[in-house]
């Protein structure tokens, strides 16, 4: 996705000059340190990346800029690879929006890449997928310089077991063991992979699915975290999914390990 | 450097119990995030690493125990290797104080080994070189993830030519260019390698001396990025080291990019 001249909707007549539009929804993929923000979506006890991203806007353009987001990120949750998209009247270069949010925003926040997209787009509605990584720092001491971004076990942890285990999730299932939907809705999720993988001290777990429900990568984390003490089986964790009780799953693991990697559309 | 029973010094006599003793040098290797400290070395305007150690110290062992360093590293530089020693009583086995400390000490600092040393031993004058790694982040747009421990250069970095500046560094050489001494003694140290190394979008120097000047790495890390974005030939190295003149170098880059990673002793 490089960055490209406006070039998304029709332009309104008389604004058909080249690189420039009237009404521009553009798609933004940004990437951030979470870690003092509660979590993605505005609320007005304190600051988000939604609201900081709206704030950024509404001083670059002069007035209020909706942000819709692909994904409601936990408090203290990162993001490589978080979609959001916009609506702004733009006569410049695309590249240009870019460096101008890059310099207005926290260094905590950055606009990796923007393009636009047809209006109907919307970065929650139109996603296919969602990969999120967890990571787990397993070595006896804590590491301060791991802290922000990483969950530390001091445990020896079999990876192989915790892959046996987590065989068990990928597919469609009813994950109501592992989280609460957003509404109401069903509970029923397809996990398309699940894989973890050992790099010296780092045990990183990658997860994709078409969705996740709240809290749903926490829980599973903390639940094959059993399986890699060898407090479970892994069949067992075919069980808990059986269940349907959130009761039944690990402990929700912190959310400074869990990162929104990437989504993906059609 | 495993875990051991206090083993160092003769014993003052009526306390030669196996692994205890009455008066042991410790030695600790420390890890630290330096963002929120102002360097190691305590002072009064603020937390230190030094001071933040002798608090946990005062609060274990219920009087002033004092700390001494390896090195004074700046503020907001990191630690994966600082070497630490004081002098404590301690009647059970040396592990346990470690894990003492690290449940007392804040999460961004953290003892990562401890063994007791000779009553003579001295972490500063006793160390025989000490390593340190600076960490570039090379990419066009800047990264939250990356913002504590590295610096954004989003100018593309010809690491070759870095590599070749570098060359002309190893040896023993007047730094007077590079950095201030602590006290009006010689401006010469001996780096006996300095090699840069891409790996993604990070670009590291490792830098090994028998000492460093105040700013040194920083110092050489600005010049030699002059010569990676293509400002300066590598030759022009060595007619910055000869100058001997604190203004030829390039400028000083951020502390948040430097680490101490090893001291190394006889």
């Amino acid at each position: 996705m490089a960055p490209a001249a406006c070039s998304g909707p029709a332009p309104t007549p008389g604004v058909e000059l080249r690189g420039r539009c009237s009404a521009c929804r553009v798609m933004a993929v940004v990437e951030y340190d979470g870690t003092d923000f509660l979590g993605f979506q505005r609320q007005p006890e304190g600051p988000t990346v939604q609201g900081t991203l709206e704030e950024t806007l509404r001083h670059l353009f002069g007035r209020e800029v909706q942000v819709l987001g692909a994904g409601r990120t936990d408090a203290g949750a990162h993001a490589m690879g978080q979609v959001v998209a916009f609506d702004v009247a733009w006569r410049h270069p695309l590249g240009e929006l870019k460096n101008a949010l890059n310099a207005l925003l926290p260094r905590s926040i950055a606009v990796r890449e923007v393009e636009t997209v047809p209006e109907g787009f919307h970065p929650r509605f139109d996603a296919v997928s969602r990969e999120y990584r967890y990571r787990v720092f397993n070595r006896p001491i804590r590491s301060p310089l791991e802290e922000r971004f990483s969950y530390h076990v001091p445990e020896a942890l079999d990876v192989d077991q915790m892959n046996a285990a987590a065989r068990y999730l990928v597919g469609i299932h009813d994950f109501a063991s592992f989280g609460r939907p957003t509404q109401g809705e069903s509970t029923i999720r397809e996990v398309r992979r699940a894989l973890w993988h050992r790099e010296g001290p780092h045990v990183t777990l990658t997860i994709e699915a078409n969705a996740f429900l709240q809290g749903m990568v926490r829980s599973i984390v903390g639940t094959l975290l059993e399986v890699g003490k060898g407090r479970m089986e892994p069949s067992a964790v075919q069980e808990v999914l059986e269940a349907r009780d959130r009761g039944r799953a690990g402990a929700t693991v912190p959310a400074r390990g869990l990162c929104l990697v990437k989504v993906n559309y059609r």
